[in-house]
């Protein structure tokens, strides 16, 4: 049965493959788009449509369509070649089909225009080479995916609603009030439940590219509504989700962007932490932090041994190959400052001379020892700068953050370090299940959701020491970003039911149908979601993912095209049995 | 360059098909599923995973996961075929991955269970073969689709907000409160603005499934979010839209419903009227309405007379092939009840006898001449039964609800009338550009929405007689459904404006930025969209668009799983900046 049905998928390709010989000419009146006249038009008679990108004296213009540009004149015959080889169209007849009032900015790439100009005018905005081709790869990469999934393995895309009901924790849930007095909506986060009951009703392998809301207020590259490849399969393992998603990416990534080559490498959440200060590192450059605990113990410097008398405190350091040369004093300044207002903490830096001797101002509390152990390790050369910082708990901070602005300053010297053409893929794993809360450090909270599973080695932890379970969730990372996250889920509805009530102490009311699903056979599963917004601004190499949606809304969730949101009379509001609590000042305002 | 990338995508499709003879199987443990193992595999080990669907003894159980069935036998060997030519697995090693508490009602389907019982257990529900099905043919056939339009005619899959503005008369749109106080987001009811604005942006070729969302209260067969397939190009005219969509639907036709033949058959909304009684006919069976106004002329009966006195008096009449010998005189009651309740009207009924006369209680009312007149004006033969109905403005009501119920009359008492194999698609033209409001017939409306370009040949008449104007809108119909409908545009901006304005009376600021955009060079442009709940559920044969659709919603608009929309505490609502406005009775009950 399934082989001769793919056989079938074959021959409709190959017929995809003739029609496509016409495409984009099926059902419109142009015979040629713009973007495709050639050398063996030559002579022909052809109708295009487009917009006039240029004109001179009326003797020829340009003419712009979303394949391309062609020029047209006036006086002389038909398709003809010019001398620089290009193809030039001769008008026979012209019709004008609508006509255009003075724009507000050029459609021409190299025009700069504000930021809110481009939103308040989008449909201008999108006149531009650049969006269509980002919108245009969008679409094409996304259609790969879905033949990867749907096509070669068999996934079934299911559709979730977006009008559900509110998670637990669900403090960035936009709220969508119905037609029941004090009952609401809530437009969800992500399709997880619908994913895992889809699992549970044996649907075995769902994939959606699905939309999902948070309201986070104003973040300057979040949008109240993005999406993401959302993604889960039973009877699954760690190794098989990772698997799929390397073939899904190998498989869909444009091929002007290059071969990308899997397995994608793999570090532990420890690591990452301990060699990039970041659970989400930036792997396209060295410069990885240096444990230097054991030679600073005997360090005649307070501020070292201070931290080292901490619980949890630390010696750091990285090295900048080339520091010296490339940054200036400035660039030390500014890593400096840096380090004071963040993370209100100092920091030392070392140059190692031609001589080699190391310059620094603490230099001569340093015995000559410490200063080679310190080379060393770092595995200094000459001219390379060495920060250094000494705290407690600096994972996750300083160093991870000041090695990113350093590789920015030394790119802004005009050295190249990160390829812009190069991704980075790395599987971070081994998250911990729990993180204490940050309000209230005894207390522990999901590090991602409470359906992770545990890792399969720390299970009898969960029920004696939970703060060191280690999951079975990972990250997906690109040049630094994470791009995509996901885990093996609980399917044992005990272990889900102590994790939310003994560990995390949540009221498990509003999952009482999730928890009661788990009770009815589910079968083991996992899953993940990518996140399509970012992953295509990256692949696009665009400077915001504003540039890869094609209306997207400004960082204070406003849409400055249309003025969304807006005002609504209260007779609207009427059915949904709300009104609006103007806060106090406003409310003189709107009563004036 | 095109070609060239198309014969990547060709070979990349080989590879497809290599690929596709180990799935489902890649990425997880089992090395075959349940509905796959055929003679070639007896003696092979193997693994499956799944869930128990039966088990006697201890002695074997049949297995069951997404793909089919698989006995396992505890004793024997290996796989094996059973007499009956089944195959069967003999158990090595069996692993419980999860229990079962007891089921609310038996996953099969011959097993009724309520509507409410299988909403409360959807997930269960899902376990269904018919589920499983209708999901699995709904994901693949928009697959195709997407094929077609995206591979093989350059269609962008462009993904629009839903998060938008308010549209004018938009009373049918979810309110989403945003953080700034007294304004609201609205999800809208289709993406219709965006895709023009696309348009007007140069993107040429636009589709999406989008969701939609339209809150219309408690109605049957309706969903608060659906999905549609969403469609619009520039430069292209009705005849083009057209040839596009028969090309998607025989494209992505799923082969075990038959081949579909294009082109679709044409109607004018006028004529659909005339002879169906409805916009959206059921072209399956005839029993078509025949005008008989000419035949009564001079009939002496009351009630004809005084129709024909109407300005808008009209008599009419369909023939029922055999009515007479299939209906029983309860079915002639149960039709004129019905036309008596729904239409206020008295129906005549005339039966053809083997002697060439006509049986009716009014029968010596007419004279030979009306009867054999009648007899020859609706084609009636002998044992026919004809209904005739007299009355001003039948157009769209009373014998075409009477058509249905009799065709749903002659089918309940065993006559085929309407092959449930058969597929009729109907396109409807040539519609009314505005039509009289329904509480104030001397204001007029859009008929379907205030984009849609008038008809080339009636265009002037938009500035002297609107209401004689035909719209360029098509709506596609299936078996009596409306499945899609579509129009070409007005791209100029003081068209648009005079229709919004001088002829609808309506407040523009809500659509300024649109009006504006038309000024930009907005290109000739038209689309399409096509209800993919409805498609889905007429294809499938499924009783209710419910049973297509993973998790619905009731008709009341619950979510009876996970009991949403439900309360929310009010801390939760400051941020948006509006409270509960409590019906007083409720609000009462709320303090008590």
């Amino acid at each position: 049965g399934s082989s001769s049905k793919r056989l079938k998928d074959l021959s409709r390709c190959q017929l995809a493959f003739l029609a496509a010989v016409l495409n984009p000419l099926n059902f419109v009146s142009r015979t040629k788009t713009c973007g495709e006249l050639r050398s063996c038009h030559v002579g022909q008679e052809v109708t295009l449509c487009g917009w006039i990108q240029y004109q001179r004296h009326g003797l020829f213009l340009v003419l712009r369509d979303f394949q391309g540009l062609t020029q047209i004149i006036i006086p002389q015959d038909e398709v003809r070649r010019m001398p620089t080889g290009d193809i030039e169209v001769k008008a026979k007849t012209a019709e004008v089909l609508n006509s255009c009032k003075k724009l507000p900015f050029e459609i021409k790439d190299f025009v700069k225009k504000t930021e809110a100009l481009r939103m308040q005018y989008r449909y201008l905005d999108l006149r531009s080479f650049q969006m269509q081709y980002n919108l245009k790869l969008r679409s094409q990469v996304v259609m790969r995916m879905r033949e990867y999934l749907c096509n070669l393995h068999g996934f079934v895309d299911v559709e979730t609603p977006t009008l559900f009901k509110r998670t637990p924790g669900g403090a960035k849930e936009f709220v969508v009030p119905s037609r029941e007095p004090g009952k609401f909506y809530s437009l969800p986060q992500s399709p997880q439940q619908f994913k895992q009951l889809l699992m549970i009703g044996g649907l075995d392998r769902y994939f959606q590219v699905a939309r999902c809301y948070r309201d986070e207020g104003s973040k300057s590259d979040r949008q109240p509504e993005f999406t993401q490849i959302d993604i889960e399969m039973s009877f699954v393992d760690q190794a098989g989700i990772q698997c799929l998603i390397e073939g899904l990416l190998q498989y869909s990534w444009p091929e002007e962007r290059g071969p990308i080559t899997t397995p994608f490498p793999s570090m532990s959440y420890a690591e990452a932490l301990a060699s990039y200060g970041t659970d989400k590192p930036d792997t396209r450059f060295g410069m990885k932090i240096v444990d230097v605990n054991d030679i600073f113990k005997s360090a005649e410097l307070g501020f070292l041994q201070n931290a080292l008398n901490m619980p949890q405190g630390t010696i750091q350091a990285i090295c900048i190959p080339q520091g010296a040369k490339h940054l200036k004093s400035k660039d030390f300044e500014s890593l400096k400052e840096s380090a004071e207002s963040q993370f209100n903490q100092g920091i030392l830096h070392f140059i190692l001379r031609p001589d080699g001797t190391l310059k620094s101002p603490v230099s001569r509390f340093l015995n000559e020892k410490q200063k080679s152990d310190l080379i060393k390790a770092v595995k200094a050369e000459v001219d390379d700068l060495v920060l250094l910082a000494a705290g407690e708990h600096m994972e996750c901070s300083i160093l991870g953050k000041l090695r990113l602005e350093t590789a920015d300053l030394l790119e802004a010297r005009g050295l190249a370090l990160r390829d812009p053409a190069a991704f980075h893929f790395l599987w971070v794993v081994d998250f911990p299940l729990f993180l204490p809360k940050e309000k209230n450090p005894v207390e522990l909270e999901s590090a991602h959701h409470p359906f992770t599973a545990p890792h399969p080695s720390d299970a009898d932890l969960l029920y004696t020491e939970p703060a060191k379970v280690r999951s079975q969730h990972y990250d997906l990372v690109l040049n630094g970003s994470e791009i995509g996250g996901g885990s093996i889920r609980i399917h044992n509805a005990k272990q889900q039911r102590f994790v939310l009530e003994a560990v995390l102490k949540e009221d498990t009311e509003l999952l009482s149908h999730l928890l009661e699903a788990l009770e009815y056979g589910a079968p083991p599963h996992g899953g993940i979601a990518l996140g399509l917004d970012r992953l295509i601004c990256l692949i696009t190499g665009a400077s915001s993912i504003r540039d890869v949606i094609a209306f997207p809304k400004s960082f204070k969730g406003r849409d400055l095209m249309s003025n969304a949101p807006d005002y609504i009379v209260p007779e609207e509001l009427e059915p949904y049995h709300i009104q609006v609590a103007w806060p106090t000042a406003q409310a003189e305002v709107k009563t004036n």
